[in-house]
This record gives structure tokens, sequence and C-alpha cells, in this order.
């Protein structure tokens, strides 16, 4: 699609968010888990702001691995959930890759705990499969920054695309001239860079000092 | 107080949030802002909880510094928020002493942006005031790392007592057995320690799989 | 292979444990020597529940470099040992090679002490020589953490394959549901990532108050 | 007593192991887990050795904390354990105060997760009460390095002595120059400091060399 | 052009800076801002110095992103600045490519606050359009550490190259010996590696010492 | 002084700015030396702006050390410099001391390079001579980070107060409310936190945009 | 070279020392400078032990830049200076190539203060002449850890190949089975690896322990 | 000694150089080994220079603890030796104090492997015993920073004086205006601070280019 500029099209784009697990956080290292969880409640948002479609599934829930985290399907209340039988690359469970199918697209968003295992296998089939597939690492979430040190190396070498959770909001939102445009904001400063909040504050009482007179008394200062 | 074992006792305390505000947020680099945040939270809803007088104020916040973050008197309902006139250590504003004073307690619980100025002045002071005061370095957030070693070192030296905001709340409650025990481990989870969220998360599911049966399909898992 | 997705075939698949001695352990700083030991262990034993052939070799371990760590034949009984004498890439020994070719198989899983030397340079050998290799980082030991970003990067460029111990275990055992997928959990939880340890024993006794009821006696906690 | 030069006296020793409980050990952040295991372990094992009595305890163990790792008791047959009934600050639990006053010793070594909570507040309120308390920092498990950092600088202010699990170890063991010597050189390689493992494993290669002769055929080296 | 040996040529180069501005500033954490300011001034200096058009650009600088930092046209105040209507990717904005076209020239070096967003995507975009992309990365400034490294990957993998200020001002300038040869170490010096300004000092110096005789009086030295 | 609760008096201070030189500063790695070279220039600035005393020299300039960095006599031309013989500690130098006892001020405020030798020498001098000693441990520089630790518990033990540079030059200033208020914040802004500057741009920024309207064109943004 | 195994042919091999000199030695902030200092000499006396032709120039060593560090020549004799003037690019200086050219071999190492400018830019001009390149990243100094990954990611896509200082000495050595196999174990001792140092330390008195007997009187361990 | 002005007197010192064997040196992970090595040598040439009495120990050096590095007592040669019979505090082995004893000195330099035990439990012994007692922490080397930590605050409250090496060997020999000052600076070049080598090259280099003309040929620069 030309007019994309290489960059990936939100209307042949399915998410997928796979074994975001609270036993599985519970190991991660390679950043801190908060972190995690909010990049990827801003993935769900923004898959729902923008009718994306999102397939869910989890490795062995009933085990210490952990049930989804909630905020998933409660932010993407239309996102499909694809159980699996234990096979550990959800690509190798066949209504996962179905579910997909079905969508008709051939850009995949993924994300997946652990991201040298869960997120990383499924890209590799993927890509193997004539999908262009984009690997969200930080809101994926490993076991150690070496893992994810060699998993950036081995998916960009398969060919599929690393990139970071708020790149990939940015691709999907591509213009903040659009009605959403305040919620896209909102999803930045609430999930993802927390420093835009403190800018959107500052902002506001900047403005607010112009229309309604200074607060501090200071009577020597110049 | 005998019964404290060196403890502090909450109904002597008074909490004082100073100079948390977004733009001074903006500057701190010793710890993650939205950790520093949520810490913020943690402590005004402890004081809240444990009915803890809070005393607010801010520097100058019309200017650059930007407005208190709205979280501090949302979740501290009851604070009493004391202008300044642009002193830098709090406890130069006759005010600010006065508010503390009228409490009648004697032990102080600090925090303030940044570390080495806003909570490391007013306990200098606190302390050569009579007042046992404690320090909480991780609900202050700092300009540099180095800068944070120093102070602790210098309150320290000083006969303030360093200390971080899940060990402020822990001493705080004291007990898991109280009513409100619930409610601090809320203020643990959602607000200090992530990593909590995910157990609370796992122990729930884990005795749901032995009273509503396991969800994964496996016939060969061993 | 169609079926595999992308994946390693481990019917494919022959296991290189090259230079893991106690000597050249203590030169290793670019992961803890303990987490090494065990990621070796780790493959070790995947490598023998999965029958899959093991050839291991040492360099020089009569002098200063030290003896193999008596784990990985401990672990991988099977394993063939292929003395070398003084070659410092083990594909250079021609018996190596020979036993790596009597195995009939094509994939190559390699670690090696030091990473950018024991395990990178049989690793290029091995994809110009027409096979395929995954390239075990973490399982192999460097002298320094910037030797281990150019390692990385020059077997990627090689046409290896950079991974990681858990993920190489996963892709190895490809699902859970299989008869020894406690073991695989053993694995992992002891050798790979002991923060998954401590979830197994959460889970246990999360379940077993559900059995057996609460131990704790709090009368006052809602 | 004056033969300790200003060391612990072993024979006037209590070790408390408090709170090493699965579902914390996933909160910590300040060093590995399986390090802090390995730790805790070697405090246990060296308890038995020298017939330290060691007293421990749990915080809600029923509850998302998760059980006490089976290590300690594993290790520390001999050890007390006292349930407590919510209290957070061990020293509050009437029982357990009896339990170290029992042994009529006064020199206490404590160790609990987190440090600035389970391990600092037993430490501040013995120290009031009158003991030696010697905090072992590593061996304690923090949710935060910047927790450890204020806690170091807390106890030692409190009167506390801070310290880590090799010196503590060595304190206790005092000479190489005793039955158990090899014992102690177990505990710590198995359980402090790995590298000290290789080195062992080397020695004995170096000396059979010289015993047995070498094994690598080399011809043209000098 | 066989001449420049795989290097850049500056005679057809255009500079892009895209959204330098004080808000997104406040939001780097991958390097330290007044270290990223000044290397933008260094590129912005060294663009004036030979010549090479300037194209800049801003993302909504009347909102929380805050105005393009003064020193980018202050520097090259022979710049061109392209507003945008809410585009995230400024290569989506016709005019600022436009610009670009105008110049006929076919190289590019690009920097943009946030690496991952602003730098990366016109820069794929670029490649994708045929030309040659330079990614000067850290006069960028991103969002996270992770994050930039999944954005080295990602415009490596498209073709753009990616590279680091002092780099660019070297491959610019590409050699001591012309007219600006001062001016290009005064850049240096000021703007990219203040170690090497301690370096001019000292030289001067101890030429001083030479020609003046030394300050000190020592009589015992030797 | 009663009305100082317990922070230091500016009329009763003299600063010293001891061995700043090029060549030592080349050595320091505790702290990058732009940061180091600004905090210098912000002790200066302060001094000349609340005609505080300084006193400065050097450490053998005409030998490797290199010169005196030239902003210090440049931004504090009243400073006085007193030239040694040879001697590490200042302190045994009799004219510096002479001319800090000329001054009849009893506080200092110290910053040298090294850290651990040019200002803790002095600082453990001067409060021995029972002067009020504080260490600008970041205004000064050290070979390492360890030795800069060592050098906080050093001086903290013989009794001066460590401190960094923003408290510094806050505790001086006292007061925003005062006419050299912007001045102050020029300091701070400029040389101490650069975070500010962007601050105090987008604060201006969003109040313009308040009084003459946005400058983005969207149409579609709600 | 078949015989090679893809590895390098160290008689086709010519070594390029480019630009280590005091001065910028100053400025490198990726790895401590005594380890750049001893991995340039380890090049240095393996090319000399080897018999492989050494090339070295500077960059205007006669102002701050400084001089060639001696080691250089000191440990490569036999060693071609060719000097240049002003090119920053080696390869821009036509009697550098020529060099080059004479010595009719066509793989190059490079090494270069800074790496990502005076080793990068020879490496991708020689790269695009048909030279097989190897950059030894750590064996040059860059001025910073970020310029450092853009380099290696930048050689790496122009075709180059990345490595360490013990990698490329391994390779060129090939085997521990050579006369001068011992000179090389010091070289790695000495220069590249000193915990490697300790193992030879500890080796030799392990034997002497068994040809000798203990020193340590013992009576009582086991 | 009013002299001093607080800082010690070589004359009422003795160095104990403790435990620095080569198998403990290879579990240090506080400090690079070179450095450590390095540090060691810097204070027993210190030492050497200026007549201060050296005492050296070992622990078990035919077990895997390895032989005393030969550098102590090379650049130490009148250090004299006390083998000690297992003993881990040295200061149990009488002997060791006996020779301490026999100097009539009050003031003790202490460095051992590791710092946690060999230097910080003589060092709180000796103030026990009524030394002043320095605790060279850099000089020593730790199996773990956070053990470097506990210990630095250890040993601050027992009343030794922490310091590094660099400060320890300045406040030795208290001025460069000696005869042995040019010796001391190349303790300092060679074992501390190899940054400063680099600045007398460049110094010496600065100076030949006035005496002897430049060397670099360049038409334009200016």
């Amino acid at each position: 699609m030309a007019a994309t500029n290489g960059m990936l099209d939100p209307d042949d784009t399915v998410m997928l968010l796979i074994d975001h697990q609270s036993g599985l956080f519970n190991t991660v290292r390679d950043l801190p888990v908060p972190d995690l969880r909010n990049y990827v409640i801003a993935l769900a948002k923004t898959a729902t702001l923008l009718d994306i479609p999102v397939i869910t599934t989890a490795s062995v829930p009933d085990g210490p691995n952990g049930p989804l985290i909630p905020e998933v399907h409660e932010h993407a209340p239309h996102a499909q959930y694809v159980p699996r039988t234990g096979q550990i690359n959800a690509w190798d469970n066949p209504p996962f890759v179905e579910a997909i199918e079905k969508t008709g697209r051939k850009t995949l968003v993924i994300a997946g705990t652990l991201t040298s295992v869960c997120m990383a296998f499924p890209a590799v089939s993927a890509v193997q499969a004539g999908y262009k597939a984009y690997c969200v690492v930080d809101a994926s979430g490993n076991w150690s920054k070496m893992a994810t040190d060699t998993t950036i190396a081995r998916v960009a070498q398969a060919g599929a695309i690393p990139t970071d959770t708020f790149a990939m909001v940015a691709e999907l939102m591509r213009s903040w001239n659009r009605p959403e445009g305040s919620r896209f904001a909102e999803i930045i400063a609430e999930h993802i860079c927390p420093e835009y909040k403190c800018l959107i504050e500052s902002f506001g009482k900047a403005q607010a000092v112009v229309k309604d007179g200074p607060e501090t008394k200071m009577d020597k200062f110049q």
C-alpha cells in the first residue's frame, strides 16, 4: 500500500496478545512489571479505538503461569480468546492461526510473555507463513535482558520488525489530526510515557495562570 | 512509647507532603516518575486510612515548577494546604510550622520533591526543633542519584530516619490483623509493589482451579 | 520440514557443549557463573529427555582452563566426549566434525565458553558447512559484555541464529502436552528461571489452603 | 567477651529467619532470587553446623505472601517455628520474643524478607531491647535497591550491624582449623560464592595432572 | 560517487531536524537532556558551516509537546521550518517531502525526538522512496533505552544507516585540513565531546609552560 | 543562629573551590565532565550573586594536572587565588588557611577535584579546626564511583556535611522571594538541572498560546 | 580458503592500528582506558608473533589528540607508520591505502580510536574496495556506549565483521598446539583477560603443593 | 599529632596487606581484578617508598584460595609475612598482632581480600584494641557490591575510616614537593589512575611540539 510510506496499514492489521499472565509476569526481569502491564493496556486500548481485531491466548493458565491479566480483555472487549492445549508456540495451535486467517488481514502486531518464546516463536512462524510481523518487544516481558538482546537479533534476522509500544501506537494512529486524537494522548500519558502526564498537568496550569492570575505572593522576585 | 519497640507511634504522627509538583517531577532522575507518583499516592491513602493529619505545600506552583499533582489531595481529602511565599525550606514558612504545631504531634513523616532540598531541609530543621523525623526517600524524587546518596548520609547524620515507602506504610499499619487489612493490601499492590498484584491474581486463580476445575485440556502431561 | 513453522526440528538436532570448564568459568563476566552453570545443566537435561545426541569437548583441560564441569556428563550421560589436541575452533578438529556427521543430523545447538570464541567459531564454520546453527548465548559465558554484543551481531551476520537457554529448551520441547511435561517444568524452575520455582511453591500453598483451611489466625482482617 | 576482638560470640547467638516466603521472594528486586535462596540456606546450614538456635516465622503464609521456602527448615531441622497472627514486626508478637528470651542469648543474627520491613523492624526493636543485632542484608531481599540503601543507613543509625552472608558465616565459623572446616567450604562453594566452586574443581584437576599426567596431546606447545 | 569510499557526499546531503521540542525533551530517558541538546546544536552548526540545507518541523508545538528548542534555528539560521497539521510521520506531510525534493539531494541526515517515532518513521519512508538515510540516534532522544535498542535494529533492517553525532559530523567534515578546521574542533569540544575541551585547555597550558616558565614553586620535587 | 533552623548562614560562609583543573577533569569517572564543569560554574555564580568570599587554589597547574578551568574565576571574579607549593591537602598550605581566617567566617562550602582527596582532606582538617564544613560531592569529581562512596562515609563520619550542588545553591539562596530570584532560576536551568530549562521553555510557550492563539491547524482533533 | 572453515587466514591478513593516541584515549567512555591500552598491545604483540604486517597512522598527533601511545610501535617494531595530512578517514589518505595494497593481502583487522569514526570509516571503505574487514570493537575505544551500539550495527550492515580482542587473537593463533603457544597464553593473561593470570598462578601453586607439600599447619580441619 | 590536621601520620603507620591471593581474586565481583591488583601494587610501592612497615598474611594459601599474588612482596621487599593456621580474622592470630605491636605504631592501613571479611574483621578488632584504622576498600576486593556497601557502613560504624587507594596514597605522601615526587606520580599513573598516564604522554608531546615543531602537514587549517 503505497500511501503508507513503508509504514503499517491499520486496516490490514491484527493484534496478537499472547500469554500476558500474572505468574509469567513475576518472572519478567528485562523491564519493570507495572510498565509491562501498562504497555499491554496501551496496545489493547489502541486496538479498541481503531477497531483492530485482537486475538488472545494463554499458556496453561490454570497452573503456576497464572491467569491472563484481566486488563487485556477489559480494555479490548472485542478480543477473541483462543485456548491452547499446551502448545508453546501459539502458531502450533490450529484454532489460533485460523482465527488470524478469518480476519483476512496480513499484518500482525505481536506481543507475548516471555519475549524470547511467546513473542518470538509466533513471529518467526508468521513471517514464514507470509505475514508482515511487528514484534512489540517492551510489551512482551522477558526472563533476562540478555535474552531480549538475542531475541531482537533473532526476529530481525527472521524478517520480523522489532519495535516498541510507543512507536507501535504512533504507527497505528498515524496522525493527531483525527477525532480520537485526545484519546491517544490519554493512552500515551496514562500507560506509556508518564513524563507526558506531568507535561499535560504543567501545560494546563501555565495557561490557567495567564487566565486566572498567579497564586504565589512574592514581592521581591524579579 | 514503650509499646512501640522503637517503632513510630501512628497517633503521634503528622505527614508532610511537600512540593510534589508536575514540573519538578519532570526533573526527577533517581527513580521512575510513575513509581514516585504511586508512592506519594500510597502515603496519602495510608494517612487517610489511619486519620493521620497531612499538611501539603507547594513551591511557586504558578511557575515552571507546575501545580501539585492532583492525586495528593484527591487521596488525602483531609489534607491542609499551606501556601508559601517563596521560601525553599518549608520550615522557614511560619504558617507551615504552626500547622504542624497545632496537631500537637511530635513525629513527622516527610516526603518532598526534590529529595535533597524539599525533603532534607525541613527534616534537618524538624530534628533541630525537637521532632522525630522520618524521611521517605523514594516518595520524594531527586535530580540525580548521587544527590540522593549524599542526602541519605546527610539526614541520617542530622538524626532523621531514612526510610522507604513500603517500610513507612508497614510501620504505620503495624498489623494485618485489623479491619482495614485488605485496604492496606490494596495500597501495596496498586501503588508500591506491583509484583504483589500479580501474586494476588495468581493466588485467586490457583484457588479457583481447585474449586472449579482446570481449563487447559492436556491429555499427555504428567 | 513444513510442520515446524520455522522452528527447529528436535529429531534433526545435535547439541554441542564446548569447553564448559571450571577455569574458563572464572573468566566469565557477562553473566553470573551459577546462572551459566545452571543453563548448561538445563541444556544437558533437555537433550537427555529428548534423546538428542550431545557432543562435548574441552580445550586443554589439564592446564589453567580447568576440567569440564562435571554436571555436563552427569546430566547427559549419553554425551560423547571428543578430546582435542589444541585447536581453538572445535570445528578444526576432524574427529569432532566426524562425530557430528555420524548422527546424520543437520541442525546444531551450540553453546561454548567463551562465547565469542568457543561458541562463535564453530557456529560460523557450521553455517559455512551447510548446517543450521543455533547459538545459545547465555549458556556460553564470555569474558566481557561488549564481546557478547559483538558476537551476537557476528553470528547473526554469518547466518547462525542467536537465542537463549529458555527459548532453546522451549523450542525443543514444543508443547507442555506431552508425558515429559512436568520434567520440563522442573528443568525450567530449577535451572533457568528461579522465579518460576517460587510460583510453583505459592501455587501449591494457595491450593492447599482451599483444601486444608488457613493457618494464620486473624480475627480483625477484612 | 574480650577474646572475640569485637567479633560476635557464636555461643551467645540466636538466628532469626523471618518471612522467607515464596510469594514475597517474587517481589524481591535488589538481588537475584536464587542468590537469596542460597544465602538463606547458607545461614540455615551454618546454624545447624554450630548448634545455634534458629527461630523462624512467617507473615500470613496462607495468603499471597506464600509459604516459607521449604529449605529453611530442611537445612535447620532444629529451628523453632513461631506463627504470627498478623503482626508485621515479628517483635510485636510476644511468643516470638519469648522464644528468643528462652535461649538466654543476647546476640541476634537477623535476616528477613523484605529487608526494609521484616529484617529492619525487629532489628530496631532488638537493639532497643538491649540485644546486639546483626542484619544480614543480602539474605533478606528487598522490593527495591533504593529501599535497601535507606535500610542500611537506618539500621546502622539505630545501632544494629549491617553485614552480608559471607561475612556472617565467616564470623560464626571463625577458623578453618576446626573439624567442620570442609563443611564450611562446601557451604560457601555451593551457596554463597559459586566462583569458589570453580576454584575447587580447578584445584583438584591441577593436582590430578601432577599425579596422573596430562590428557591433552600437544606436540608443538612450548 | 566513487571518491567518497562508501562515505556520504556532503554536497548531496539534506539535514532533517524533526520535533526537537522542549516538552518531548522532558520525556527522553535514553541519554541526558543536555547532551541531546548539544548534539542537536552540533548538527545545526555543522550544517551551517557546510551550507547543507536544513529542514525542521514540529509536532503540535502549541500543546504539551512544547516549542522547538530555540537553538535549532539559532544555529542554523538558513533552516526552513515546515509546519505540520498533526501527522506523526513527517513524511506523511506533503510540504515536508516537497521541501526535500526541491533541494535535489538524495542523502538524508535524520534526527528526531522521539527516536523510535520521529526519527525512525521518516527514515523508513525515505529509504522506501529511494533516499540514502543516515539516522543520528543520539541526536534524537527516546522514551526508553529498550526502545532505542529496537529502533537501531529496525532502521538497520530497513536499510537506513544508524550512526552517532560525532561520526556524523566527522563524516561531513571529512578532513581537518580545511579552512573551517578549527571551527569543527570548536563544535566537537563545546557540544559533543567535553573531554576534548579539557584536552585543548591542557594542551595550551603545557605549551605556555615551555614558553613562560612554570608557576609552582617546588624545591624538592624530582 | 536560631533563624537558620539548622540550615547554613550565608553571611558566615566562605566557598573553597579547589583544584578544578582540566587535566584532573580528564580523570573523573563518577560523573560526566560537562556536568561537573557546570556544577562548579553554578557554585561560582551563586557565590558572586550573594557576595560570598571564594578562595581558589590549584595543584601543580603547570604539570599534567593542567590549569584551573577558566570558568571558575570568570564567574567568580572576586575570588582569591592562593598558589600552593605542592601540598596535596590545601589545608597544609598556611596562606590558604590564613585567607579563610581573614574572612572571619566559620562555615565552609568545599568542592575539589578529586573528591576523595582535594575535597575530603581539607574538609576533615576544617572540622578538626572547628569549622562547619559542607562537602559538595558532585561539584568535585572523583576517579571512581567506589571512591566517592567511601568518601561520603568518611566525611560524614568526620562531622562534615555531604551535600550536592542543587541543595547547596538552594540552601544559600533560601527563598525565591528576593530580587535575585530569577538569576537563581537561570543558574539552576543553565548549569544544574537542564530538564528545568525545558520546563521554562514549555511554560513560556503554553502561556503564549493563550495570548497569541495556537499555531497547528488541526480540523479533526478533539 | 576452504581450510579456514569460515575463519580468517592469517597469511592473508594486514593489521591496521589507527589513531590510538593519548588525547583521544582521554575521551573514551565505552570501556576503561587501561583495558583499551592492553587490548591494543595484545593486537600488536600478536601481529609481531605471527609476522602479520601492521600499518599505523595518527590524526593530527601534534594537537590535542596527542601522540600515538608508545606501546603500539614498541610491541610491533615492524609496523609501518603512515602520516596523514588531516584526513579523518584513513582510507582517504592515498599512502595509507597504498601501504595496504603493497602487502597483497585482502583481509584487514582494523582497530581505531574513536570506534565510530576511526575504526568504522576505513572499515566501510575497505569493504567497498573489496576487502574482508574485521572490526575489533573493544580495541578501538569510543566516546559513548550508544555510539558503539550504533557502530556495531553500522559496520555489520556494511558487511564488515564485528569482533573483540580475545576472539581476534584466538582466530589468528588458531591452535594452542604450536611453538608459540605459551607466548599466546602470556598475551591473553597479561593484556586481555586478567582473571586468566590468577588461574595460572593458582594452577602453579596447586601443583607445587602436590610436589612440595602444604604450607598451612592445621590440626583440626577435615 | 596536631600538625597532621586530622590526617594520618605516616611515621605512626603500619600497612596490613591481608589475603591478596589469586584464588580469592577470582571471586571478586565489586571491581575489576586488574584494577584490584594494581591498587595493591600501589600500596606496596608507596609503603616501600616511605619506609612504612608492611605485614602480610595469607589464608590457607595451599588450598583453592591460591598463593599470595607475587607482586605484594615483589614491590614491598621489606614486608614481613606472618603465616596463619586457619584463623579467618587475622587479628585472631597472635603472631600477627605481635608483629604489629613490635612496630610501636598505632595507625593501621588495612586492605584485604575479601573486603567484608579479611579487611573488615581486623579493622573492627584493631579499633577495639585502640588503633586508628584506615580501610582501603578498593584495594581489598569483595564477592558482591552489596557486601561492599554493607561493609562501608559497618566499618564506619565501628570507628574505622573507609577510604580508597588514591586517597590513601595521597594522604601518605602529603606533598608533591619532596624528592620522591615523581615516583609518586609514576605510582598513580601506572597503578591507580590510567587516565593520568595519558595526560603525562599528551603533556610531553604538547611541549615537544613547541620545541621541535609540528609533524602534521596541513595547508588549509585555520
